[in-house]
């Protein structure tokens, strides 16, 4: 639900572009708002002067530098992501009346065919596949059977839930593991408490982050939780690079104490031509790219557009992130 | 329905085996066969001696070779494989009494889960994204989304449904293209002859080919088929080498005539070091390896001794292949 004030007359809406980058599609919102764009050098001018801010370069920190300054603030912030650890990261502004919204929804859906396909190409070893081609050698191998796996998803938000559906339908087992315990749900069963994480881990072939970086998940893949994992099992990473302490994984996977790794973020990014992440066996590099079908940036775009309908019109925004969880909750999505 | 005569007392079973490869685990005939190993030199004296033959070595061309020569012939030949291409090659057996069985059913799943593999890998780019990392580069790009896309697949036998249904689990939308047409199908609608396959190849984005190699499909992957289809389009083998003419297909691609292809099969088997297939821009090798999970071999070995089991006590023998047709027809699966 938000609060948020409707201006009278037509609303200026500020857009953090991204710097040569592709504008937003806001064609629909023309005569109905006065688009003014910002970059990470103009931003602290701008937010003086705007109702409504659409983050469109989720990437910057420059609204986390900018909010603290003098003047009037925008009383909604729109990011085109769903991860909302960038604006959290900035105490005046979760202090703030200012409702945050995120694009919960478009990118589950993507996320979700990522995963699974990087779960096949695991199991059946494509990599080793290719790599042999590169030394054209015909070498046959037995693959790993996926169905009859055993999946554990970290996250029972919408992207956790598409992953875990797609594996169920490709005929593994699933459990999510979300903030708090619900012993009862229609698709999975059930969704586990963080704290049972512990515990069901020896039991996973397959290790999936899609959760919020928040405090309580921020590191959680560190050395202790690899130590948990079969030797045999494989952990993807979807989420925030913070999630995992990545001199623990890169341990883990030099000594064999899990088999492999696929990671498509990381605590910096662009991951840096220097870093060792790059080489490491078993580890396999993608650059933050598992929700970008070709047109997110027009569903992107559709549906800051849907919202600021609502705004407009004085309505309850929907994808309202709770600021002290982290993310969206549960019941907030329309 | 099988017409083998079955031996009085203890039967003698020929197992023409893996040079230097681990034989069957045939534990549960102890006492009930008397099992006797051949490799390719020792088949063609061994086979008058046989009342039943194991073709546990399936690449081989060994049986094309022995069967025809002088004296009596077993009446029931079993092939650890799908395709029974290789036995069909020589006309003294398809000529005689002699009933084939296949290994129907085991390869199934396992192939399914290959394919949908392949299909999001070429969607999600992992090869180039493999290639980027080998260069230490960080490069996003958008990739496809694979729901509501559109595959044709070739083969309307359990491994191509089994493809078809996989597809269908991710949203994919699938036709299945047999022998005969099928006005109604209880998962798929219909299945579609093979004569439509032309007027279907323009609207696919994923073509796959999961089809017993017969006379009406060797070589049915021709420039011809390639023209049919859209550049976007992608090409997936797992049937036989011969059903795709190689050149034609590498030409498909050097051309952009179609965007990019798959092959676990080859006309060569191993593929030569030598040949120009390794390094085509756009086509990615696997060493005929989609259905053989980790335990593949295990399976086989019980599929027949379950079949053993029918011949044994008399009773009809199942996966039967029809020697017209080239493979085991639907209603003869148990």
């Amino acid at each position: 639900m938000s609060e948020t004030t409707v201006p009278a007359g037509i609303p200026t809406l500020g857009v953090l572009g991204v710097p040569g980058g592709d504008p937003p599609d806001l064609e629909r919102l023309s005569g109905r708002a006065r688009v003014e764009y910002a970059d990470e050098g103009s931003l602290a001018a701008l937010l003086p002067a705007v109702d409504a801010l659409l983050v469109w370069d989720f990437t910057s920190d420059a609204v986390r530098r900018a909010w603290p300054g003098a003047g009037p603030r925008p009383g909604w912030v729109h990011t085109a992501s769903a991860g909302v650890d960038r604006l959290l990261g900035c105490p005046e502004l979760v202090g703030s009346e200012t409702v945050i919204t995120n694009a919960r929804g478009v990118f589950d859906q993507p996320i979700a065919e990522y995963v699974a396909g990087l779960v096949l190409a695991l199991a059946k070893d494509f990599h080793g596949s290719w790599e042999l081609q590169r030394q054209r050698r015909w070498r046959h191998r037995e693959t790993m059977r996926l169905a009859g796996t055993h999946a554990i998803v970290v996250g029972s938000g919408p992207i956790g839930r598409a992953i875990g559906r797609t594996l169920m339908a490709l005929g593994v087992e699933v459990e999510l593991v979300g903030r708090r315990e619900r012993p009862t749900d229609p698709e999975f069963g059930r969704i586990h408490a963080g704290g049972a994480l512990d515990a069901l881990l020896p039991s996973a072939d397959w290790v999936v982050c899609a959760a919020p970086l928040t405090e309580s998940t921020t590191g959680m893949f560190d050395a202790a939780a690899f130590a948990r994992m079969k030797p045999t099992a494989r952990f993807v990473n979807v989420g925030r690079g913070a999630h995992v302490v990545q001199e623990d994984l890169v341990e883990a996977l030099l000594s064999h104490r899990i088999a492999a790794a696929a990671l498509d973020v990381f605590a910096d990014e662009p991951l840096p031509s220097g870093s060792p992440l790059w080489d490491v066996p078993g580890l396999l590099v993608s650059p933050h790219m598992s929700g970008d079908t070709v047109g997110w940036r027009d569903d992107l775009a559709r549906q800051f557009c849907d919202n600021f309908d609502r705004w407009a019109a004085g309505e309850p925004l929907f994808n309202v992130v709770d600021k002290q969880l982290g993310y969206v909750p549960d019941r907030s999505a329309p």
